[in-house]
Parts: C-alpha cells; sequence; structure tokens
C-alpha cells in the first residue's frame, strides 16, 4: 500500500530534525515535502540543515529542496515544528488551504477550537476540530514538561480523582532547542526559570484532562502548582510530583493503576504506540534520565519512587524523553490516531 | 588575647578539611590538633590528608602529626566531621571527657537531650546541654539541607505561621563527601534518591523549629514533604520550596519578612556571622548556584521567586552553599555563639 | 548448531558487565557461567551486580549463581574483565587447567609471549601462543586509548611507514569503571594524569604494530609520546595525534588509506566486526563522541580533520567507544577471530 | 592623585564586563566612559548589559549611560572588548583621532606596525607604535591560548632555544563570549574544532617571541603546530606541550628556568602583575582548572608534568584563566605597562 505522503514545517530546527528521524521508516507516512525559512528555501535539505541528530539525514531527504513557507503543498499531513514565532498565522493558514496540521507549536494549543490531544487520554478531544469550521484543521500536543505529568495523572484522575498538584522539574537542555541554553549558563548549575513553562504546565493538564462537552472542553477542576528548573542534562525531563486525591489510595494501588493504564493506541496497535504508555520502575533510586530514557522507545512515562506524601496524599517522581513522547513523538502519534479515527482521508 | 586552641576530629575527611580551611585566621579559635583514622594517625597532616580545598593546606597545619581518636586532647573545643560510621559512640566519649563536642555529624541530631540549633533561630535551645549531665557537651548543626529550608521558615513561622512544607531539592556533590557520587553516575543525568535526606529535613526543620520547654525541645507542629535529588552541581543546593501559611501572605510580605530577618549573630557581630542571614534576589531567574554561592561568603540563605503558589500560599527558590553554611560554617558559627553566651570557658 | 559456552571473569565489574551485554544474542558464543569475588559468590547475578548497561540483565543471567574463582569451570573460552589486582595469577591458573583465556586485564599484555592481538592488524600474533607450553592460553587486547591510536597507526605504517607520534587524549570516565573517578574530580575539569596510561599508549601500540619473528615479537621502531587526560565525558575517547612518515604523503593519501583499511575481520565477516574498522569524516568539527560514538556499533576508530602538521607530517583526530572497541568488544573480536583460525576448538 | 579616566569599547560584552570587573578598585585607571554597539547605546549600563561576573556591577557604572561607537570620548585610554566584527575600522579611527586602544580583539595584531606583548615577554615591541604615524595608538595581547603557551616558552627560548611545538589545548567554553558554545554541543562532549584558533596561536608565538629590529618585528623561528579543543570547563584553557629545544635540557633545569622567570612587570611592581608569572606545581595530576584557576589571582601560567618527551624533547601542562590573563588581565598589564615606560600621557 503507498504510504501517505506528509510534509514537515520548520524543517531545520531541531523538533523539525526530530520528525524526520523518527518518521524514516515509518509504515504509514513518509516525509515528501520539507519547509523551511526564507534563510533555508531553495537550498538542499543537506546543505541548509545543521542536522543534530543521531542517525544520519535520510539520503532522499538531504538532496531535497526545501520549500519556502509560501509555497503550495500536496501533502495533506503537515508535522508542524515551526518556531512559536511564526508558527500562529501560518497555521492558520495551511489549514485554511486544507491540509491537516499536526502541531508542536505552543501557539494554537490553548484555542478554544483546537484539540490538544494526547491519545491514551483524551482522543475524544479531536471531535473538537468540526468547530474549527475550515478546510482543514489543527491538532497539537502538549509541551513537553505537561506531557509527563498528564500521563500520570489521568489515569489517577480517573481512578481516585486529582485534586492537587504540586511539580517541580529538572528539564533537560534539548527542551530549548538550538542553539537553546548557553553552557556559559547550564554547565554544573541549575537555572531556576524556564519562560511561560509553568503557566503552560498547569493550564495545559487541566485542558487534557478536561472533558468534551458539546462544542468545548470543560477544564479539570485540578489546581497545579509548578516550578520549572533548568538542569546540565541533555535529554530527559524529571519531575517531582505531588499529589492529593479525592478518595486517597495506598502507594501500591496508584502502582497498580500506572502499571495498567493503558488507552487507544495501544488497544488498537498504532506504530508509535509504546506497549505500556506509563512505565513503573522499582528501584529506589529511578528513574534517571541517563540510564531510562530509551525503555518504550523514548515513548513513556517512567515513574518510580511512588510513597506517601506527608502533605499531600502520594509522591513520586515522573521522567520522560523530552524530544520523542514530549515532542514529535507525541505529534506523530496524533496523527495515527487521526488516520486510525478516519479524521485523515488515507 | 590568646586564641582559643580547638580539634577538628575526622581532619582528613572532606568536612575536616573545610572545618580548617575556615578556621584558617578566625580570630577566636585556632585550630591546633587533628584527629583522624588510625590509617591517618602518626602520619603529618600533609601526608595523611588528599587536600581538596581551593586555598593551599595551612603551613603549621601540613607538618602537624594527626593524631589517633583514643589519644588524649588539650583542645577544650572540638570541632567534629567524624564520618557517621564511627561518631556516634566517639563523640559521646569526647563529651564524657570534658570536651565541648561541635559537631555536624548526624548520630546525635535527633537525641533528646542534645541541641540541634541555628543561631539566628534557636540559640535558646543551646540550654538543652545542661541535660546531657556530662562534664563537656554535644551541640550539632543541621543537614545541609535542612540548613536552609529551616533558615526560611523561621521568620516566615513567627510573622505568618507556617502549616505544610513541600520542598524538591536539586543538591551539589559536594554533599556527599569524597570520593562521593561517582562521575559515571551524575554526569549529565539526575539522581532522584539521597538516602535519608528526606527523612532528616523533615524532622530537623520540626526540631529546629521547635520550642524549649524546660528540659526538652517540643517539635514544630510543621508537615513537610522532601523530595531530594542529585545534580551536576559541584556546590550549592537550590530548593523550590511551596508553603501554607496559618495567616495568608502576598509574596512583597513574605519578601519584606526574609530581607528582615536578623538573630543573635547578627546583633552580636559574630565573627561568621553574614550580614544578612536571608539574601532576596529579584531577578526571575536567580538564585543560581554557579552564581550566587559566595553572596554574603557562603554563609547566607539566597532566595529567589517568591511568588503565590496556586496550591498552597506562596513558592520560591532557595539556595546556599551547602559546605560553608550548610556544614562546616555552620558548626562554626554554633561555636562563636557558644562563646558569646558563655557556654564555652575561654 | 549449538553454541560454544563461555565464561565471564570478574562479571559484576563494568567490563564483565559490557562482555555479558554485548554477547547477548551473540551468534557463536553464549555465556553459561558467572565469575566474580568472594563478595558475590553463591548470590544470583542480578543480586550481586550493580547493573549499569542501557540494556537489562539478559533474564538467564540474572537468575544463574555466580561462582568463585576457584571453582572448576566448564567453558573452553573464558572472557576476563578481572581487576589487574587479581588478574595476574588467576588468568595463568586458568589457562594452566585449559582454558583459553581473553582477557581485557592489563597483567599479561606485555609477557613475551602473550599475545596482544588487534585482529584487524596483527592476527599473526595469535601464533605465540604455542609458545605458553600450557594446556590453555591467555590472549589478550590492547589498552582502550592503545586501541584507536593502533588502529589507525597500522594502515599508515604499512603505506608510509611511522616514525614518531604525538598524542594527545581527553579520555572519558568510562574508562576508570566504577565508582572510577569521582563527580567532584571531573565535573567542569581536565584531569591530567591517568595512572600508567601514557606508558601503555607507547609500549603496547610498539608490540602490536611488532612483527612476529619465530618465537617472540619484534616491537615496531615508532616513538610514541602521550599525554592523557580525564574529561567530562561518559563514553568516547579523543585523541589528537601527529604522525612522522618514513615517505611523505598528502593528507588525500593518508584519508585513502585509512577509508580502505580492511582486515581479516571484514574478510572473514565475523559477526563483531565492523564493515569499516576506520570510518574518515570530513566535517571539520568532527569526530565527537557525543555525536559519533556509535558509528559501525562502537567497533570502529573514528577519524577526523586530517591535515599537514607543520611540526611533524600529518594530523588528526581519531575517536573510539572505549568500553565496546576499547574492551570488551575488542576481546570478544579476539575470540572470533580465533574461532575462524581454528586455534579454538568448537 | 587623581586617577586616569578610562574608556571600555563593547562593554555590554563578556570581555568588555571583564574589563570592568577587574578595574574596579584599580590604583591608577577608572572607567569613566562606556561604549557599545547602537542596540545599548543611551541606555543605562545596567539596564543594557546582561552581566555575567561573580561580583555585582560597581555601582556607579551600573547607572551611566552607555555611549554610541561614534561619539567622542574624553579618556585617553580605552580599553578594547569589540567583536572582531567591527573591531577593524572602529579601533584605527579611535586611534586616528589621538587615543591610545589596548585592545584584545583579534583584528590588529598581525598588523605590522602593532604590538603584540606580553609585558614579561616583549615590552620592548612597545616601541612599533611609533611606526603607527598617528594620532594615537593600537596596541594589542595576544588570543588566550597564545598567552600561556607564548609565556611558557619565552623563558624556555632564551635559555635553551625552542625549536619545535607541538600544543593540543582543552579549552573552556568562556574563550567563546556569550551565549557561545550551545550547551548541546558540549555536555559530555569534546569539539575537537575552533575556528581559527590553531592559527593564531601558531603565528601569534612566533610574533611575540620575535625580535624587534628597526622598524619591525622579525617573528621567532619556532615551528607549531597546534590541536586545539573545547571542553566542558567553564574558566581555564589547559594545554598538553611537547617542545624541541635547541640545547637540551634536563626536566629539573626547564622547572627551574621556569620557576625563575620574572619580567618587567615583576621588576616595576605594576598593579596587576603576578608575584610569579609561572607557577610550577609538583602534584603528578596538577594544574587542574577546577583547582588552580585563581593562583595568582588568575594572572599566572600554571604548569605541571614537566618530564622527558620520548619524541621532542621535553613535555608539560601548561595551564592559565583565560579570562583573565587571557583576556582583560593581559590588556590590563599591557596599559599598566605603557604608563610605566611613559608611552601613555598621565
Amino acid at each position: 500500500m503507498p504510504k501517505m505522503p506528509v510534509a514537515v514545517l520548520g524543517a531545520t530546527g531541531t523538533v523539525g530534525q526530530k520528525f524526520i528521524s523518527l518518521l524514516e521508516g515509518h509504515p504509514t507516512f513518509e516525509v515528501r515535502e520539507l519547509v523551511a525559512s526564507e534563510r533555508s528555501a531553495g537550498r538542499t535539505y543537506g546543505e541548509a540543515c545543521h542536522w543534530k541528530q543521531e542517525s544520519p539525514i535520510p539520503a532522499a531527504l538531504a538532496a531535497a529542496v526545501v520549500k519556502p513557507t509560501d509555497a503550495p503543498l500536496a501533502s495533506p499531513v503537515l508535522f508542524s515544528g515551526l518556531d512559536s514565532s511564526v508558527a500562529g498565522p501560518l497555521e492558520a493558514e495551511y489549514a485554511a488551504r486544507g491540509h491537516t496540521v499536526i502541531s508542536n507549536s505552543k501557539n494554537h494549543r490553548m484555542d478554544a477550537t483546537v484539540p490538544l490531544v494526547i491519545p491514551e487520554i483524551n482522543h475524544d478531544h479531536l471531535a473538537l476540530v468540526e468547530q474549527q469550521h475550515c478546510a482543514g484543521a489543527i491538532v497539537t500536543n502538549s509541551n513537553c514538561s505537561t506531557m509527563f505529568l498528564a500521563m500520570v495523572l489521568a489515569p489517577l484522575h480517573r481512578a481516585f480523582g486529582v485534586e492537587l498538584v504540586q511539580v517541580t522539574t529538572m528539564q533537560a537542555v534539548s527542551g530549548a532547542g538550538y542553539p537553546g541554553v548557553p553552557s556559559l549558563d547550564v554547565l554544573g548549575n541549575v537555572i531556576p526559570f524556564i519562560g511561560g513553562e509553568e503557566e503552560k504546565m498547569e493550564s495545559e493538564t487541566q485542558k487534557i484532562l478536561g472533558t468534551l462537552e458539546g462544542d468545548h472542553v470543560e477544564p479539570a477542576a485540578i489546581r497545579i502548582s509548578a516550578q520549572c528548573n533548568r538542569v546540565a542534562v541533555l535529554d530527559g525531563h524529571t519531575e517531582a510530583v505531588s499529589i492529593k486525591l479525592t478518595r486517597r489510595a495506598a502507594a501500591e494501588q496508584v502502582a497498580e493503576v500506572l502499571r495498567n493504564f493503558r488507552g487507544l493506541p495501544q488497544e488498537a496497535g498504532l506504530p508509535s504506540a509504546p506497549e505500556r504508555p506509563i512505565v513503573v520502575l522499582d528501584r529506589p533510586d529511578r528513574p534517571q534520565p541517563a540510564r531510562d530514557l530509551w525503555l518504550e522507545k523514548g515513548m513513556a512515562a517512567v515513574v518510580g519512587r511512588i510513597r506517601e506524601c506527608p502533605v499531600l496524599d502520594i509522591k513520586m517522581v515522573v521522567m520522560g524523553h523530552n524530544t520523542v513522547r514530549g515532542t514529535a513523538g507525541a505529534a506523530i502519534l496524533n496523527a495515527e490516531t487521526m488516520l486510525h479515527k478516519g479524521l485523515i482521508a488515507p
């Protein structure tokens, strides 16, 4: 069966590169078009791109000529890694022209008619696209720190109810793109501030865990307090989380619920779906980004140290691969979910 | 005036070295005796010690012969950096022989008759030594992570009442001594576990903020939940803290109270006392261990990002020099306080 | 065909773990016996070992009971990752009992009758084992820093003659085992000294590039000067190399010779053989340990920046995976080579 | 006596900040004017500058208004930390207007009439300024890596003659300015390339060690081969150096010569002069940037591991503070030297 042609927007950037790297050999999607800013357009991708991925540039794409953002595109599905300084109007325009824009950018995430989706949790929110009243659609995934928090809260919210959440993150430098964080700022240091990140973790989680009511999503009534820090780690966000539940539960019950969590991607056997969306580790000093990053090919939230919290009810450590499940992998799983649900015409 | 002779126990270890380094040129105390384990005893300090401090070994001490732990000591005051595997009975014995043991070790901190003191907060607890009914005394300072948390909570507890505390630490490797944390474990990594640290932060803080009632200390009724992490930082513990107050206060009020905090060391002008025990920074991305470590010569708790917390009341970032104010500097300030109060005979 | 049973000596150590990790799924060898010191013997491998590899412990081995070093072994081939404090007599004894000891330890490398082998370069030296006059044999691979230098010098020595070599290394912390280098020593630092390393690079390279003359190896008449440094890198040794050739050659010729280098492992298609033992990169800022470590599955010497040297003739940067091709992978390739040459009875 | 007013060009950059930081409290010079690009001009220095130094911005300067590069300046002496993209014509213009430009930029270093000066070595080259035939003058200091190499070679060249030099550097990220090296490139990595650095080390060293012959400097006939690497160190360049001498000398003789090296700054007691321009350490694993950076207040070349080289004659490790003696401190010492020699009108 022929693969569905897709385009990558912002192809030369860090997120764009990750899209290309993760989509290589994908059973359904095939990257055919690369779009980037004026600076890169017209050059071959191999020339225009400072490739930073571990695997080499796919040969076919290295020779492809990068298109400008105003060129018409033949691909029905566009994966967007556009910089947030331009993503807003550009993504809207692509949608208006009939493309399904699967975006990793923050710009439209909180729009009332744009689904903010983690398929294991709220694939039903995809129905929102009907409210967009345009030829195409925009679908988004969450911020990379939000991802792992939301994945862990979702099954607990269903099982016990979640009321309050305290989360302190220790985030990898790859989350800031390239060149991103200067080495002079982060070597041997902790930077206790990431602009806008705390607000995103608080509002995006409420939307993802919210309920679709007719033409809108009613945010979940969970109060969240986030403190975000940058540390000298290349890949992998670590989060110390404390949770107040509506119905108290012992650490073992919480572990059990997390361990058994499955969703539509697992049931449908989607190509990028992790077998276990949440992996629970038993060793007292895990998870660690340097050791557990690649569990489930970087598509899982890895959890450890589940124990009682003297202030709220339960605390734990959550870790995940911020540029795989936290970014490009999340968007790809969203596209696979839409295809599975018939929301993208094959 | 002649200086008071003091001894350093565990002189070759990391804490012992810091005692020696900080006491060089001290106006009141002079290190005259060095005590270490059998392996080092009988050798000169210069030979026995793998000196890791920035300043060189004081010349007089490099040539001094290290004494074994069973040798009689002439110094009335002993600064103890003994390893916790041996500190328990050894410190008790030194006290029984009439020495005032100013200990940084964890062993006796929670003993009912042993003061656990931060002089700005609870110097009155020093009266507990009378309950020890021995020729000498043992006085302790807190764990290095506890130090900065307790210093910040104390003035808030007085001003507004503190009920609940959530703290997540990002701790420097120097806190684990030498050789301590293997580079293979911490380079580019976060280790979300430090054995016993969370328990210490919870119980020691309650004792320090507790009230002396006759012959014992009644712990403060504050519930604390700590999550402790090791990060790739050399010196400086960073702590993300959220606090529920009895009487709500705005961020500006909290900053004001912290900024104005002073205690006995400041009033008495003790030699090691920081002018400001708490330094409040305004820039949104501070404090940072690599940039703010040496404010007040490493003797302050440095605070920033004071803001409202959606879950508790107030959150902030606290940072301090874990081997200065967090360890040896704390013990030295305790000794200065005792001298000032007449609890050590000059 | 049934696989050949092998044992791993020093199985709980860093090198032993790497043997187990790399031999998992090996087409010819199967790890059946695990040997370690008294501390571990009698316990299951899963309990005795602080596993630090990225892939999990092979399930069959996690449950295996670790044998003491004095237990008789059934495996004809033993991979030795024994600590050098005990490897000398122990390996000799195993060989005396009839085992073929494929050793990564330094103890016997320079023995006159022990082959020090890189199969692409000097597999003929394996004939030396006949001089050992014992029931079994000891065969060694080089030090991890020597490996990448020797691999690059060998084809140049054949093509042009090598007379003088200057090499400065920047070595990863994994080369020192576990716990190895304390983080307090190497974080944000360079340690310009690695005990014994410079001498090994100088003498081992001469032996490997030497010629087998009857019953002994005549070392190559190459003068080598090594300066070894430890840097804050987890895996991957980088080496800045300058070479004086007997017959001068341009940078392009040198690159051509390196690129075309092949040896017995490639011709025989041995399971662990890299397709290209030397990979030459063109980008001016490569190779880099963080980016090029896994080329050829970590079994290649990666070379870049080949250019003229104003002092000697040619200079370049060499990099390789110190715990794969530099350690356990090297030993496994040696064993495969012996099997191929009929030096191990299948 | 009133201090001499000076200006800092490129005041908001990394080098400019270092000038300001090192000149605070200087006995002779007082920073009165701050010059920066259009982006900063007209704003106060406190607002315009992302201050990255450990000490706070001097209060008087924080409130000073930054001047544009085309404003007339009242200060006779200008310290230039201008970016090399603009330093060339700007510095020439300031000199034409009568200012003495003490420049750290690379642009004019190799100009035939511009002195490239390390006062301990070649203060006589300052006479070159007469050849500039302009109202003012331009005087330069070397590249930061060149500095420590040249300081060590100079006394050896005088004592024994230096013919060949091999040097491999491991350079700190602060050498690249701010934002400089992205953390994604250097965390846990070695980058074996720094654009233009190797050429600078080779040519600048020859000029500094050259001899003033009438109206020009005849470069020293020393062949130098440099290999430059960036490592994950904040401050402090480490260099592995091998040297061929004209008259062979034992390691002890070399150490003796280095230890006894003194020059005009020491004899004249210039304010920024280190007591010992070269510090020789005996411990086998020193110098290390994390431990020895601040010897002589960062104004010395620190040397260790002096030993015979099997290829050339002598090898050693050299380390120094790249942003103090390697950059701003070097320029300040040049200005002090000129004042001492009467080349700047007080």
